[in-house]
């Protein structure tokens, strides 16, 4: 999923995601719901209707953004109390305001409302953060709407005994698909490796299993390997407007002074059709002359990448090429 | 003409510009030599390859803007020595080196080097410039390469009898078109006119009639009622990125709360194909929200306005219908 927090994945419009051949995008409740706000996109028609997507959405709770966008919070059982990062105003959001937004956007796919702690925190705060976890999911599906479908989040730290403890106690309840949260909180990757083998396989087969805010080609195919469907992550969008271009090379940055008489594409191998007309060269000179074609042409070229490599993810394991196709990414 | 000062049109791509349906684009000499250079350009195939546009280009010659964006500037009868409004650096613009430069990027119209002093000056130093911008025109077709188109450009300030000598002295030149230039450099509206209708009708029927820097629709109306044939302006591309959205009830600002709220276009007799499935309340969020796309949306809504009024100019000029379109777009 690109993730298109404010109801645009950031530099491109809906028929840009499109065109690269995404079906599934992510967007962000706590910002929709700070700005415009849920109560507008509903009057609008929904969040489809708003920003002019045709295929499905899922949204983030809001459980991440508010620990680690907000000015100030409290937890208590009954939610969470905090100041918007915009403007200062106090909001509120429980297990089941979370869900009500979410009904409000009229998204595909809803998440149940989270406690998601940071890296480190103890295991004490982290047995916390899950257990209420797990009573909010219960909530939150209690109050959801009759057709919405909610996904459970699997916390637990980085501890395998509350990661299995954890998913034993969402898999009890009916959610429509499970998410691995609490991953890419700033852990390293030594850590978070163990995390997705471990919680990944003890997921039901017949559900989607969705790692939440992962990762580097490296991390998404490691995750796949644990059997693990679902990705979302702001990298290609972010790494393209910090000038930097995914191709099976490994990373380009496209400010390196030898791009700048590259009359060709980075990567002969990387050649997308939204971005094919467009040299190295001139990319560079875009992003030097801080020109806006220039992050839209990298978040095109990135997200191409992106969606091959689901693309071939797909492919390899239908066809049993997963080898060739862990060669091919080596560097990537 | 669009404007694409920097090797694109701000926000948009070619594909973009194709899109809207627009064959000439305006590029700068000025900022293109000092970013990334017009020999870096040749090198990499010329600018039409550089930014890959498949139609012909404009560019302008600098005059204008050594004038309004170097940071010191001495003109002698040799050229224009000034510094770099990027890194100070010195650098010297002469009518052959701005032939040189457009050669070098390989543009189908190439403009002559004129000196244009800002508004207000005295009648003495418009004489001045005017002298010195006939000269120029005469070294500017002396050093020209074979086979490269150039306009020359009409100065003379908002003094009719100027106007009128130069016109004189520039058509006595083979040049492939003629600019009136120095319009639109600060003074009044009700000084621009003027000079136009008494400008437009001197200069040669048989040859393209060319108004630089204009403009609002109005004086575009005004103007090709004087005889004029082109137009370049930043004003829909800038206007856009201000929110501001042309339509035929005049101009919108998108930012304005009655928009917060409108599912529809901001006006329903301009919907434009590449705009039309977002609303008016989508693009005010994304420009709330300072989302690129907000930009990108603006700018082809209004250069899509921009290109319906120049078709619709040429229609009406061979149907007869001038004042029926003077009627439709009385508010523009």
């Amino acid at each position: 999923m690109p993730v298109g927090t404010q109801a645009t994945v950031k530099t491109l419009s809906s028929e840009d995601v499109e065109g690269i051949g995404f079906k599934l995008v992510l967007a962000n409740t706590y910002h929709l719901s700070l700005r415009p706000s849920s109560e507008l996109i509903q009057k609008l028609g929904g969040l489809h209707h708003f920003m002019s997507w045709k295929g499905p959405i899922l949204t983030d709770s809001g459980g991440y953004q508010v620990m680690s966008l907000a000015k100030t919070r409290e937890v208590t059982e009954e939610g969470v109390r905090f100041q918007s990062h915009l403007d200062g105003s106090q909001m509120f959001l429980s297990p089941e305001r979370a869900m009500e937004i979410q009904a409000q956007l009229g998204v595909d796919i809803s998440m149940a409302l989270d406690e998601c702690p940071p890296y480190p925190c103890s295991r004490e705060d982290a047995r916390t953060a899950m257990d209420r976890t797990h009573r909010w999911a219960a909530r939150c599906l209690e109050s959801r709407g009759e057709s919405q479908a909610v996904f459970g989040i699997v916390q637990g730290g980085v501890h395998p005994d509350f990661r299995s403890e954890s998913v034993a106690a969402l898999t009890s309840m009916p959610f429509e698909g499970f998410a691995i949260g609490g991953v890419s909180v700033g852990e390293p990757t030594e850590m978070q490796y163990p995390v997705v083998a471990a919680t990944a396989p003890q997921l039901p087969a017949d559900k989607p299993r969705y790692l939440m805010g992962v990762g580097h080609p490296q991390d998404i195919l490691h995750a796949v390997e644990c059997g693990v469907d679902m990705f979302d992550c702001v990298l290609p969008t972010r790494m393209a407007r910090h000038h930097s271009l995914y191709t099976l090379q490994g990373r380009q940055n496209i400010m390196g002074s030898k791009w700048a008489t590259h009359d060709g594409p980075v990567d002969p191998l990387s050649v997308f059709r939204q971005t094919e007309r467009y040299s190295a060269a001139y990319l560079r000179h875009l992003f030097k002359a801080d020109e806006p074609l220039a992050g839209r042409l990298a978040t095109l070229h990135n997200l191409s990448f992106y969606a091959r490599l689901m693309e071939e993810i797909r492919e390899a394991i239908e066809q049993g090429t997963w080898a060739d196709l862990r060669e091919r990414y080596r560097k990537a």
